[in-house]
């Protein structure tokens, strides 16, 4: 069995934000000889997500739209508890676990194996400071 | 190490429905010949979902229900500005990442090694055209 | 390619509650030998999750807060038709889906490979009886 670990260091201007990480994942599949098996990619960040979905504008302004409804930023200690130990981030802790931390991606004949339109998407919900992705690709 | 992969293609009818896909998943596992290891199962398009949970047909009735309260059916460009590129699905861009986009389950004497209750379940909420659910066993 | 298996009971009082077990799930790495590979943590039943996120008290009272907001608890037959199978869990089975069944974490140099707040949690939404949770480690 071959494995092969990287990681990403990315640092989001804004609270909330997603970049597409798909090609940095595809070069670490490359990198690391695999042509059968899976990758694990996660956030290393309790309020950051690693998601699968559509690189499309529209759509991600209606996700933070969507996410904004679901669990509002709200700094004061009144709303949320968290928020009284000194952080104002309880909402992003909350946003992450709707999008989720992590996605594992199957690798076939060496490459990604995805749908038409599947894209990887780091999602950022307390940024303006670097944090880490860990790419972790198991197979033979 | 082995691997295994395997392609099921769904064609729903109706805009959301709940397919219990667990024996398609277990023959999987079986032509596999992995007796330790783990297999993903995950939907191939980004408007649907695999998940674990009970088959039970009131409990699916209850999701349906709370998934649209969660992030209602709209095809206008009112609501969601991905409804103005043609589309009509933003919402099940959001069912689907409540639901999930895939599932990881541990191989254990060549079974899925399940709790009383669990089943695996292709969730489609942009239906009526075919999708494919992607299925890759690796282990020994 | 090895692999070990482990499944931890827990008996959680009162219907919601989270529990860390990291240190269960860093015992269970050490006990297969893997140096490089993952390991998979998943909730057995269909009412109860394991996520990762902070072991800050006040964040957990917000979630279960958030939780109830998203999936309020009601035995009645009237709001959940689930609840007319003789269950009174349909909003657990909600609150589960929204935080997760699995995740799957890397290990690298033979640890649990974490950013800084990483902890895993088992997360109970019908407690008040023995549930269980797998471990499954794969890897060399």
């Amino acid at each position: 069995m071959k494995s092969h670990t990287e990681y990403l260091t990315l640092n989001v201007p804004g609270r909330m934000e997603f970049l597409n990480i798909t090609s940095r994942v595809e070069e670490a599949v490359r990198s690391s000889g695999v042509q059968e098996g899976i990758v694990l990619v996660n956030a290393m960040h309790i309020t950051a997500s690693v998601f699968i979905n559509d690189d499309e504008s529209g759509l991600h302004a209606d996700y933070k739209e969507w996410l904004e409804r679901l669990a509002p930023f709200d700094a004061s200690p009144q709303r949320y508890r968290h928020n009284r130990t000194g952080e104002d981030n309880a909402d992003a802790h909350m946003k992450r676990q709707v999008m989720g931390r992590e996605v594992v991606v199957a690798i076939t004949k060496g490459a990604l194996d995805f749908g038409p339109w599947e894209q990887i998407f780091y999602g950022e919900f307390d940024g303006n400071r670097p944090k880490r992705v860990l790419i972790k690709v198991i197979g033979e």
